[in-house]
C-alpha cells in the first residue's frame, strides 16, 4: 500500500448524475478486506483494483450531490474509498445516518456492518436461547465483543478467547463475559474449552476457524450451532489448515452456518431500534481502537492479521 | 472377529420377564458398527462388547416371548445380535413387522434404519425442492441409491459417485441417477464436479468425508445444504483427513447438518406409508448385495470399508 498526493476539484462534475461526493471522517479496517487482495472465485466482494484507492467501510459528510436522496451536509456510512474525498457512484449502497447523538466512528463499528454481523449472526443464525453456553473467538474484536453482550442480555454463559492478557481482562471485566482465556497461553485448546464448558459448548461464534475450530467441534453439545462467520487466523495462509473432527458434526447432531451480513442489510431498521436505546442505557458498551490520520491506515489494516488491535479498529480521516 | 459355536435351549429363561427370544433371519452390515470397535468419547452407540457377540441391524422371528407386545411367530427388525439365535432384553427397542408383501430382507435396508436415513437426511435435513442439483457421495451404497431416487422423485438434477464401473452403471441404468461417475477415476475430484455441476451444488448428501467434501465445498451454490450423514472413508484412519475448504461454508452462505436417524423413529409411519405403495409400484428400486450363511458375516462387514459390496450389504442367517 502507498498513499498518493494530487490535487482534485472538490466539485462533482457535471455529468456525474446521481453520484455524491463525500468528505471521508473515518474508515473501518475489516478481516474481509484480505481476501480483496487476492484473485479468487471464492471473493464474495469484487478484488481491490491494483493502482486505485482500496475502498472498504467509511463514516463521511456529503459535500455535493447529485442523487436526489442526498443533499450537502448529510452524514453517510457504507462503502468508501480509503482517501480525503470519494466520489462515490452508487449512493444506492450507502445509509445516510439519522441518529447522531452517539459517536459518529461507531457507524464503522457499533452501528455499522460488524454490529450488524454480529445481530444476525447470533439472533438468525444460532437459534439462542437463554441458559445456552455460548463460546465466541477473538472476542474482544468488532463482531466478538457485541456477540458475547447479546448473548449475555439474553442470560446465555459467554465464554471468549482472544491473544492478549489485556483483551481477556476486557472481555471479563468491560463486556461481562462469564469467562475468557488467553488462546496463546493455551498448549491444548480443546482441554481449555473442556474447563470451561464441562457440559459443552451449544453456540460457537466462529471468527477464526482452523486448530480452534478444530478443538470445539470435540466439545460441542448435543444439537450445537455454529454461526461460521469468519475465520482471520486463515487469510494470511497459502493453503488453509485442516480441519480433522468434522466427523463429530454428526455425533452431536451439529447445525453449522455460513452466512454475509450482506444478505441481511433489511433488517438494519430493526437493529437499530434494539440497540441505539441499549448503547444510550449503557447495557451495551463498544470499545474502539482508534488511529489518527490516513498515513496510519495500511498499518492498522496489516495489525488486524496478528491482533494487535484492542476492539474495533477505526482510522479517523479528519474530525471536521 | 470369529465364530463360536455352542449348544443352547431355545425357550427363554422363567425369570426373563419382557424379554424375547428371536431366531435371525437376516443381518445387516452398517459402516456405523465400525465405530464401535474403538473405545471413544465420539460414540454415539456403545461400543462393542469384546467376546462377547456382536449386534447390528437384523430381521428375525420371534420364537418364544416374555413381552405383552410380542407373542410366537411375530416377525421383528432392529437391534440383534450376530448369531442364529439372540435373547433381546429390551424389544421396545425393534419393530414389528407389519407389511410381509415384501422382501424380508427390506428391513434391513429400504424399509429399516438405511432407509429412514436417507428418508430423514433428504426431506428433514437438506430442504430439497423441484430443480435443485444434488450431489450423493457412495450413491449406490444403502442409503444413497434411496436419497437418488427421492430427489429424482421430486424433480431434481441428480449425480453420484461410486467406485466402480459396474456400480456407476447402476446408478445411470437402475436407479436412474442423471449422472454418474468413478471417483476412483478422477484425478481431480473438484474438476469431476464442476463438469458435472458447471453452476454449482444446491445439496451434498455426505457419505464419504474427506477429499470428496473438500472438493464438494468449493462448488457449493449459494445458500447450498449439505447433510452430513457419514465419512465412511475416514473410519479405518488413524487421524482423520483435514477438510480445508470450509471458508466456502461463508463465501456460498451454506447450511452443514450432522443428523443420526435414531432422533426420527417417530416418523417412521410416515415413512413406511410413503414408500410402501412406491416399492409395490415399482417407482423406487432397491439393490442388496446378498451373502450366505453367518460365517460370511466378517468379510461382508469388512468389505464395506473397501467398497467391495453392491448395493445394501445383507447377510442370510436362515432363510427359515
Amino acid at each position: 500500500m502507498v498513499m498518493k498526493t494530487c490535487t482534485i476539484r472538490l466539485k462533482l462534475p457535471e455529468d456525474s448524475k446521481n453520484a455524491i461526493l463525500v468528505k471521508n471522517l473515518y474508515l473501518s479496517c475489516d478481516p474481509y478486506m484480505r481476501s480483496r487482495m487476492r484473485k479468487s472465485e471464492e471473493n464474495y466482494v469484487e478484488p481491490f483494483t491494483p493502482g486505485s484507492p482500496i475502498t472498504g467501510g467509511g463514516v463521511a459528510r456529503v459535500l455535493d450531490s447529485g442523487h436526489p436522496n442526498f443533499k450537502k451536509g448529510d452524514l453517510v456510512w457504507g462503502r468508501t474509498g480509503w482517501e480525503e474525498y470519494s466520489v462515490i457512484t452508487k449512493p444506492e449502497s450507502v445509509f445516510k445516518i439519522q441518529n447522531t447523538d452517539v459517536p459518529l466512528s461507531y457507524y464503522t463499528g457499533i452501528l455499522g456492518m460488524p454490529g450488524m454481523t454480529a445481530y444476525v449472526g447470533f439472533y438468525e443464525i444460532c437459534s439462542p436461547k437463554q441458559g445456552d453456553y455460548v463460546f465466541i473467538s477473538a472476542a474482544s474484536g468488532a463482531v466478538g465483543q457485541l456477540v458475547g453482550q447479546f448473548a449475555k442480555l439474553l442470560g446465555c454463559y459467554v465464554v471468549g478467547s482472544a491473544g492478549t492478557k489485556e483483551k481477556v481482562d476486557l472481555l471479563k471485566n468491560k463486556f461481562g463475559f462469564d469467562e475468557a482465556f488467553n488462546y496463546k497461553e493455551e498448549k491444548d485448546l480443546e482441554a481449555a474449552l473442556k474447563r470451561y464448558f464441562p457440559s459443552g459448548i451449544d453456540i460457537y461464534f466462529e471468527n477464526v476457524g482452523g486448530k480452534m475450530l478444530d478443538a470445539v467441534l470435540v466439545n460441542m453439545r448435543l444439537n450445537g450451532r455454529i454461526a461460521v462467520c469468519g475465520m482471520i487466523s486463515q487469510y494470511n495462509l497459502e493453503q488453509p489448515e485442516g480441519v480433522h473432527n468434522l466427523f463429530c458434526l454428526i455425533t452431536k447432531r451439529v447445525h453449522m452456518e455460513g452466512f454475509l451480513v450482506f444478505d441481511y442489510y433489511h433488517l438494519y431498521p430493526k437493529f437499530l431500534e434494539m440497540i441505539l436505546p441499549r448503547i444510550k442505557e449503557g447495557k451495551i458498551t463498544y470499545v474502539e481502537d482508534v488511529v489518527e490520520g490516513l498515513e496510519s491506515a495500511p498499518a492498522a489494516l496489516i495489525g488486524l492479521f496478528s491482533g494487535r488491535n484492542v476492539g474495533k479498529q477505526v482510522v479517523v480521516v479528519a474530525r471536521e
